[in-house]
C-alpha cells in the first residue's frame, strides 16, 4: 500500500506517510559523522570543548576553529558541516550586534539561540529572502553557551529547528559514551574548573588519537570575563592536572 | 487503472483519485508522533496542559516551550513540530498585536484562530509572499484558548486549515484515550480546579513516565487574569491535590 | 500505445489523451467525501441546508461553519474542503463591497459566481499574482444564493471553474440521492417555508445521525431581509413542524 | 530506439519525434468532449448555434451560457472548456474595445480572432506576464461570428492558435456528422432565415435529446442589428417553423 | 553504457552523448508535416510559393495565410506550424520598423533573417524576458525574400537558429522531390515569369490535389514594386500558361 | 554501488561520482560533428581557416558565415552549433566596444577571449541575468586570433569556458588528423603565405569534398591590416599556387 | 530499506541516510582528475607549484594560467575546473580590494580565504543573487598563499566550503605520493631556497612527463616582494639547481 521508507526520503521537505521529515533526520546524521563537541554548564560559567582531527602532520591545528565567539558574553561550539555553521553563527552575530544596537542590552542566551532556529526552519523551494538561502537543511548542531540575567546557560539547536538547555550535552560521533558519562559525572555544585576537567576526561575516553593540547579546544563563557577560548598554555596545564 | 495510494502521495499539493491531499494527511500523523497535549474549556476560563518528555536527566525541562502566551487574553498549546508552530504563534502574535492597534480592542478568539489556518493553507510551489515560506504543510496542531466578549473559548487546529471550537480536546500520541476520557470526564458545570485536576489525570493516564511538576506544563486564560502559565510550586500543590 | 489513465493525473495541469484534467476531476472527488449541501431556490427567496458532522459531543457545533455570507443580499453553503472554501468567500466577499463601493449599487448573483469562478481556474505553475495562490483546483462546491432585480437565484460553481442556475442543488457525499428527492418535490409554486421544510426532510434521508437543530444549519435569502441565518428556536421549530 | 508515443504526451510544450505537440493534440480531444456548435456564414449575416445539455430539469437551461457577445458586432460560440473559454472572450473583449477607443472604428473580424489565436499560443512553463497565466493549451475552439467592412464572416480557432474562416463549421461532439451534413446544404444564396433553419436541422440529427427552444441556443450577426441572441419566442418560432 | 537516443529527446536543451539536440531535430520533423512550400531567386525578383491544404469545400481558402509581407521590400513563405510562424513574422516586422525608423533606411535582409534566427535561439527554461516566451523550439522553417542594395535575396531558416542563403530552396512535406526538380531546372538567367512557371510545376508534382489558383498561393518581391501577392486573377493567368 | 554513467549525462549542471560533467562533454561532441576549422599563428600575423558545407548546388556558399570579425583587429573562426557560435561573438563584440570606448585603447586577445569563457561558463537553472540566456552549455569551439603589443595570438575556447593559446589548431570532425599533420609541418619562422598554403592543404587532406574557392573561407589577422577576409579572387590565387 | 547509494548522488544539494552531499564530494573527485598542485610555507615565506599539462607541442605553455595573483600580498594556485577557479579568484579579488579600500589596509590571508569559502557554500536552486550563479558546488580545490601581520600563511579549500591552514599541502592527481613526500621532507627551519626546490622534486616524481620549465609554474609570496611567478630564467636555474 505504502511506499517504502526510501521514496519518501530525498524530498526536502517532503512528509512520510508516518508524518517524519526525512531529510531533516539525515542532517541530523551529518552531525553524527562529525568530531566529538562537548558543553558543560556549572554557576561559576559554562564550558564548552571540541575535538579537531588533525589529519596530517603539516596541518596547522590552530586553524580548525569549532568553537566560535557570537558576542561578548555568548559563545559557540559545533559539530557536524563546519562551512553550515560558519552561515548560522555570522546570523547569530548579527542578531546579536543588532539586538545591542537598538536596546543597548545584551542578547539572551535564549533569544539568540531561537534566532538561529528560526534560520534553520526557512529552507526548500519557496524560500526567496536574502538572508535564508540555503535548499536543504543545515547539517550542524550547535551548543550555545552564554551567561545572562538568569546566569549561565548551555542551549542545543538541531537541523529540525528546535532548541532546548541542558546542564551538560555532547554531540557528534561520540555522543552517546560521552552523554552517559557526563550524566553519572555531573552535578549542581560544580565548579568550572571540575567542569574542564571533566570535558577533557570525557572527549579523553571518546578520542582514537591520544588527547593533547593540539587536537582540543576548550572555551568558557564567565560572568566576569565573558567567552574567552583558553589559550594552548593553560589547556596543557589543565591536561597535565587531569 | 489507478496508481497505488502511494504514488500520490508525494506531491505536496496533489489530489488522489478519491479526493485526497496525502501530504496533508501525513503531516496530520506527525502530531500523532508529538507528545499529548490536553485543553479544557470551563466558564471560569480555560485549561491548557502539555506533556514534556524530559529525554534525559541533564536536559533543562523548563526550556521545553509548548504552552505560549499569544497576547494578554489568549494561550496557545502545540503537539507536532515545535519550530513549525514557532512560525504559526509569531504569526498569531503579530495578527493579535495589529488588531488592538488598528481598532484599539482585542482580537477575539476566532479571528486569531482564523489568521493562523489561513497561513497553513498558504504553501506550495507558488507561494512567493513573505509571510508564507512553508513549501510543505505545517506538521503541528494547535489548541488555542482565550477569552473575549463570548466567554471563555478553545479552539483546534490542524495542517488542513481547518479549526472548530471544542469543550475539550486532547491531540498528539496518547489523545486518543485522552479524548475518551474528557468525553467521560467532562460536564458543563466544572469549575477552573476541576480542570486542572483532570487534565493532570488524564495526562497521568498517557504518560508513560510518572508525572511530575517537571514533566508537565499547566496553563490557563481567565477573564480576570487573561494568560497564565501555572508556576512550579502551585503545579506541585495541584499534584498533591490530585 | 497510449500510458493507463494512471499517468496522467498527477500533472496538475495536463490533459489525458482523451481530453481530460484529472486533477481537476479529483478535486471533484474531495466533494464527494463533504457533507450533504442542500439548496432550493424559490420565487419568495432561497434556501440553503448543510449537514453538520459533530464528530465528538465535545466540538462546539456552532463553531462549524458551512454556511456563510456574502454579502447583504448573498449568501453560500459549501461542501468540501473548508479551508479552500474560506479563500473563495473572502474573494466574492472583497469583489462584492468593490462593486458596491465602485458603482454604489449591490452586485449581481451571477456576477460574483461568475468572479469565484474566474479564482477557481487561475491555478498551477505559472500563476505568480497575489490573488490565486493554488497550486492545485480548489476542492470545493459552492451554492451561492442570492436575491437581486432578477429575484432570487441559486447558483453552483465546481472545481474546473464552471457555474449553472439550478432551482433545486445538492452536492456532497448524498448528493445522489438527495437530488434525486429534490427532482420529485420541488415545484414552482413552492413557498418559503415548504421549501424549508424539504430540505430537513431530504437531509434527515441522507443523514446517518439523527436530524436534529445541532447537526444541520439552514439559511435563507430573502428580498426583504435579505441572508439569514436560522438561529436554532427556529430551526427547532421547523424540525418539529416537519 | 525511439520512445513509445505515450511518453511525449505529457510535456506541455515538447515536440514528440515525429514532430508532434501532443499536449495540443488532447486539448483538441478536450473539444470533441463538448457538446456540438454550429456557425453558418450567409450574405444576410452570420448565424450561432449550440447545443445545451441540460442534466438535471432543475437546472435553470438559461444559465448556460455558450454563445457570447464579444462586441457590438461581433459575437463568439464554443465547445469545449467553459471556463476556458471565459478567459479567452475576456481578451477578446478587452481587445475590441481598446481597438474602438485608441482608432474610434470597430475592430475587424479577424483582427479580434487572431488576438485570441495569440493568447493560445502563450501557454507552457516560460510564460510571465499577466494575460496568459495558462499552464497548459486551452481547451475549447471558437466559432467567431463577426460583420465589418468585408461583409459577415465566421472563423474557427483551435488549442493550436490556428484560425481558418469558414463558409458553414460545426464543431464538438456531433461535429463529423454535422460537418458532411452543412457540406451537403450550404449554398451561396442561402437567406439567414434558412442558415437558422439549418443549424437546427443538423443540431436536431446530432442530439440525443428532443430538441426544444431550451436546449438550444441561436444568436445571429447581421450588418444592421449587430449580434443578437434569439429569444425563446423566436426560438419556438423557428423550431416550429422547421 | 549509454542511454539508448530516446532517453535525450525530451529534454528541451539537453545534449545526448553524440552532442545532438533532439528536440530541434524533432522541431525540424514537424515542419515535415507541413504543406510544401518552394522560394526562386531570379535577377528580377524572388518568387515565392506554397501548397494550401483546403480540407473542407466550406473553407474560405484565402483565409489561410502561409506568405506574408514583412515590409515593403521584404516577404515570408513558411511551412511547419502556423501560429509559430506568427509570433516569428510580428518580430520580424517590429525589427523592420524599428530599422527604419532608427537609420531611415530599409534593413538588408540578411539583417532581418538573422533577427528572426536569433529569436529561434531563445528559448528554454531560463529565459525570462518578455520577447521570448518559447519554452520550445520555434517548430517552422520561413523562406524569406527580399531585395536591398545586394538585390534580390532568398534565405532560409530553421529551428536551430540557423539560417543560409539559397538560389532555390524547397521546405515541407514535398520538399524533396521538389529541392531535386529546382535543382534540374534552375538557371541565372531564368526571368521572374519562368520562375514562376518553375514553382507552379514543381508544386504540382508534389501535390495530391489538383492545383488550381484556390490551393496555392504565389508571391514576388521585385526592386520596383516589393512586395506583392498575385491576386486570383494573375495566378489563373500563369496556371493556364504552364 | 554507482549508476551507470548514463543516469547523469542529462543533468545540465550534475557531477558524476568521478566528478564530471556529463553535458560539457557531449557539448564537446557537438563540436566533433561539425564542419573543419583551423588557425596557425606566425610572426607576420594569424591565419584562419574553414571548411564549408556546401550540401546543396543551389545554397549560396557566401551566406555561409564561420569566420567572422570581432574588432578591427581581432577575427574568430567557429565549428559546432553556429547560431551558439552568433550569441558568443556578440559578446565579444560589445566586450571589445565597451573596453575601446573606456580605456581608449583596444582589447588584447586574452582578455576578449577570457570575456567569452566567462559567458561560456554561466548557464544552468539558477542564471537569470538578461546577458545569459542559455540553459545548457554552448555547443561550440572558437578560434578567436588577433594582434595586439604581444603580437599576433591564437586562443581556442571550449564549452568547458577554458582557453588556451595555441601556435596552431584544428577543431571540428577533421580535427584529430589536421592536428597532427599541424604539428608535423609548423615551424617557428613560417610567414603568412606559408600559413595560408598549409591551412590549404592540411583542409584538403580532410575534406570529403574537392577543396576549391567556393567551399573553404579564409582570413588573417595581421599587425598592419588587422582582420581580413579573403576575396574568391585571392583565395583562388592561393589554392592555385598551391 | 534504503535506496542504494546511487539514488541519493544527483540531487545537488540532497543528504543521503548517512548525513552525506554526494555532489559535494563528486566535486571533489573532480579535484583529483586535475593537475598536481603543490604550496609549503616557510618563514622567509610561501611557495606555490602547479603541473602544467602541455598536451600538444603547439599549445603555448605560458597560456595556461594555473597560479593567479589575488592581491599585492597574496597569490593561489588551484587544481580542478579552471574556469570555475576563475569565478572564485574574481570573487576573491574584488573582496581584497574592497577590504583595502574601505579599512586602508591589506586584508588578512584568512579573511580573504573565508570569503571565497562562503561563495562555495552559496550553490543551488533557492540562490538567486547575483554573485553566487553556481547550480552546482565548483568543481576547484584553492592553495591560498599570503604574507600578513602573522607571517606568511598557505590556506586549502575545498568544494564543501571548508578551509584549513597547512605547513605544506599538495591536491590534485599526484596528490597523494606528493602530500607523503612533504610529510617525510618539510620541516620549520626550511629557507625559501629549499622550499622551491623541495616543491620542483616533488612535481618531479608525481609527473608522467619529465619536468622542464614549460611544463610547471612556480610563483611565491614573501614579506618583502609579495606575491611573484617565477619567469623561465629563474624556473631554470631552479631546475638545474635540483
Amino acid at each position: 500500500m505504502f511506499l517504502t521508507r526510501s521514496e519518501y526520503d530525498r524530498g526536502v521537505n517532503t512528509f512520510s506517510p508516518e508524518g517524519r521529515l526525512f531529510q531533516v533526520e539525515y542532517a541530523i546524521e551529518a552531525i553524527k559523522l562529525g568530531s566529538t563537541t562537548i558543553g558543560i554548564s556549572t554557576k561559576e560559567g559554562v564550558v564548552l570543548a571540541v575535538e579537531k582531527r588533525v589529519q596530517s602532520p603539516l596541518l596547522e591545528a590552530s586553524s580548525i576553529e569549532k568553537i566560535m565567539e557570537i558576542d561578548r558574553h555568548l559563545g559557540c561550539a559545533m559539530s557536524g558541516l563546519i562551512a553550515d555553521a560558519r552561515t548560522m553563527i555570522d546570523h547569530a552575530r548579527v542578531t546579536s550586534q543588532n539586538h545591542a544596537f537598538t536596546y543597548d542590552e545584551r542578547i539572551k542566551v535564549e533569544s539568540v539561540t531561537q534566532a538561529v532556529c528560526d534560520l534553520a526552519l526557512r529552507f526548500g523551494e519557496s524560500v526567496h529572502d536574502e538572508d535564508a538561502m540555503m535548499s536543504r537543511p543545515f547539517g550542524v548542531a550547535l551548543l550555545i553557551a552564554g551567561v545572562d540575567e538568569k546566569g549561565p546557560q548551555l542551549f542545543h539547536t538541531d537541523p529540525s529547528g528546535t532548541f532546548v538547555r541542558y546542564e551538560a550535552k555532547a554531540v557528534g560521533s561520540g555522543s552517546e559514551a560521552a552523554q552517559s558519562e557526563l550524566q553519572d559525572k555531573w552535578h549542581k555544585q560544580m565548579t568550572l574548573k571540575e567542569a574542564h576537567i571533566l570535558t577533557l576526561r570525557v572527549l579523553k575516553q571518546v578520542m582514537e588519537e591520544k588527547l593533547d593540547q593540539h587536537n582540543v579546544q576548550l572555551a568558557q563563557v564567565t560572568p566576569d570575563k565573558g567567552f574567552e577560548i583558553l589559550d594552548e598554555v593553560r589547556l596543557k596545564a589543565l591536561i597535565d592536572d587531569m
